[in-house]
């Protein structure tokens, strides 16, 4: 244990913790996946040759796979490509230029905005910083969204398109969404072409042997007379191959008859080997969750190291206080206020490389300047260790600096 | 040898011909690709672990590699997902929403035009009539587009911001472009967001032992002092897997440097290992090559067979052609003025499904009805004989029917 910040530079760390990346050793548990289209009858799929052409919407098997592990109708999935965060971007790229189905395009003559709540994901703010779109801070409370500060501003303002939401295990702060969190986002009072963008991408990424479920937001909205609110997305970058994994869109079959019309005009089909491989890799939910349990006892010893260390460290400091998150990939770590850019100059000045200070905020901006999100996934147990006392010592340096 | 419709229409056919697809035995040609990274130790790639995120552009060895294939430097060369018309898409995509590098958005107060040669692909004027884009038809001569019109139109109305180009092969008519159409294309005077979209579609696919080659327009662009003008796109679609191959996308550094800005806010990067699996499949120039001669070796026969048929049946009519191309996948049947759609009609009344007419037009409208694209690519030999006589019977039938 390193006691001071200075002693602590001398060992010229290399780090990089700034990115939730999954780490060789998972990246290892899905190395059978690779084999599982090398053989020439492996190709077909009830009858289609999943190497030519079309499908648009995804082999219809992998479609039925992921409907019944996110509780969906198949009509109402769709499977396409490796990144949801591309799909995210296009239904936004789509609501732009052709608007919604019914709606006009969002790209008009009046600027649009989007309701974040806060900290969130800095990839989901990148694309609406992109295009323009204004980004509204929402704060994000124990259990979801400020629900009535939503409430408000969405029933009173129709410029308001779209919100983004990380309803389980969110990012950086681990927030699981409430029933009645949810429950009052499907049924507010919002403009007809109003789209909840609902990243479920931590749906199976489970730190602890509960695997806690939420309340299905696509039947909340059908039940409460919104069926083409909310959009689902999900991905297998974090339980296969970050980069090679499955993406998916689950939505009213309004918006997926939308999807197929927009994503048409853009390619022929998707990847359909690589879902077949998934599909014969994943086999059922049984071992899926047999898999995640395997990942799972690759994380949780990074995350139980880095709360130890910040224990020890941090835990009788006022105002500092980091989550303990039951899933997901990340930590926010909270300095007091004005102290989490410094912190992370210093942890860089020490050779660890964080996520950028105001990142998970829009515009870069955190208004207090007091969260700093923690990856653990990547590094081995040892370089966490070192790291998370690394950081800790960061901050105390800071409180220093800032008291002297 | 039918002799007459009505006889033929007894055959009870089953046939789709309207699409360009490989055959199941050319899919066969790169089931080895399939285990290219079945092995634990092919995971990596330069240090790089090709299962994780990143590597926005492609894996620098892929693009060398198709660098060094279209005859470009590998810093103006991007190799992303599998479909080459995603790219060209979301070029557009990127141009309407955030302009072209230094210009303004293409979606902007004024509406935008395009030139398309024609007869050309209908999936490129999909986009173009999905996004609003007004398409303005240029006559395609033996040798490109007709140049005096190009150049007359696009010097005078700085609202025409694109034009589509399949400059060897093209889809359907088999057209090369000559030198000096491309020297045209590079050297005009043009607004200078224009931007010539290259689809080489066909680069590799040669149909006679002549492995043609033409211009590279990036670097007579370049010496023209339009370095930014053109985009060129290619894919493996059509030597691998189509539905799982390589995109390829290649233009100036300015314009790399936009599509890297513009990529990256959409994902984190393309699927590395089917870029890994690919590059070993390859090996090199030669081997390239030699799996294209083996492709040829399949479709050519398919080629003259319907040539031959064509020639038995409409060989001595009167005002009826087709191209004999010497690469890529399709023939152009030239009907009289008027009959293409009653031709196609009747085909289909026989079992056998072709384009729609008029399909090879921006708006699906064939000014003269005349052109009837045909794929011979995928059904076999003796179902493409079939096909050729039911459709020359076709068309005979709606010559008779015209004349009586």
């Amino acid at each position: 244990m390193y006691k001071n910040y200075q002693e602590f530079t001398k060992l010229n760390l290399k780090l990089d913790m700034s990115r939730g990346k999954p780490s060789p050793e998972q990246l290892d548990l899905a190395l059978p996946l690779l084999k599982e289209t090398g053989i020439a009858d492996q190709i077909k799929s009830n009858g289609t040759d999943c190497r030519n052409y079309g499908i648009q919407l995804g082999l219809p098997e992998v479609r039925e796979f992921f409907a019944s592990l996110l509780d969906t109708p198949m009509n109402q999935v769709v499977v396409d490509g490796s990144s949801s965060l591309a799909l995210m971007h296009d239904v936004i790229v789509f609501a732009l230029l052709y608007g919604t189905p019914g709606g006009l395009p969002w790209r008009g003559d009046k600027p649009i905005s989007f309701l974040c709540p806060v900290p969130g994901y800095d990839r989901h703010f990148s694309i609406l910083e992109a295009f323009g779109i204004k980004m509204i801070n929402v704060p994000l409370l124990e259990d979801g969204p400020d629900m009535d500060i939503v409430e408000s501003l969405v029933s009173s303002d129709d410029s308001i398109k779209g919100m983004w939401c990380v309803p389980k295990y969110s990012n950086p702060t681990g927030t699981v969404y409430s029933l009645e969190v949810i429950k009052r986002l499907a049924s507010m009072s919002a403009a007809s072409d109003f789209r909840v963008f609902w990243d479920d991408a931590y749906h199976f990424h489970h730190l602890t042997e509960e695997r806690i479920a939420i309340a299905n937001i696509l039947e909340l909205c059908q039940a409460a007379g919104n069926p083409d609110r909310a959009i689902v997305f999900a991905s297998t970058s974090k339980m296969t191959f970050a980069g090679s994994g499955l993406a998916v869109l689950a939505s009213s079959t309004t918006n997926i008859d939308w999807w197929q019309k927009c994503v048409s005009v853009r390619t022929i089909g998707p990847d359909k080997l690589n879902q077949l491989r998934h599909l014969r890799f994943f086999q059922n939910a049984m071992s899926v969750d047999s898999l995640m349990d395997q990942h799972r006892a690759i994380l949780k010893p990074k995350f139980d190291i880095v709360d130890s260390i910040f224990e020890q460290y941090l835990g009788k400091i006022d105002n500092v206080s980091w989550s303990r998150p039951l899933g997901g990939y990340f930590i926010d770590l909270i300095t007091p206020p004005g102290l989490a850019k410094r912190t992370i100059e210093l942890a860089k000045n020490a050779g660890i490389i964080l996520t950028p200070a105001g990142a998970t905020f829009p515009y870069g901006i955190d208004p207090e300047d007091k969260h700093i999100r923690i990856a653990p996934s990547y590094p081995s147990i040892d370089e966490i260790n070192l790291a998370a006392q690394g950081i800790s010592l960061s901050l105390l340096q800071a409180m220093e600096e800032n008291n002297s």
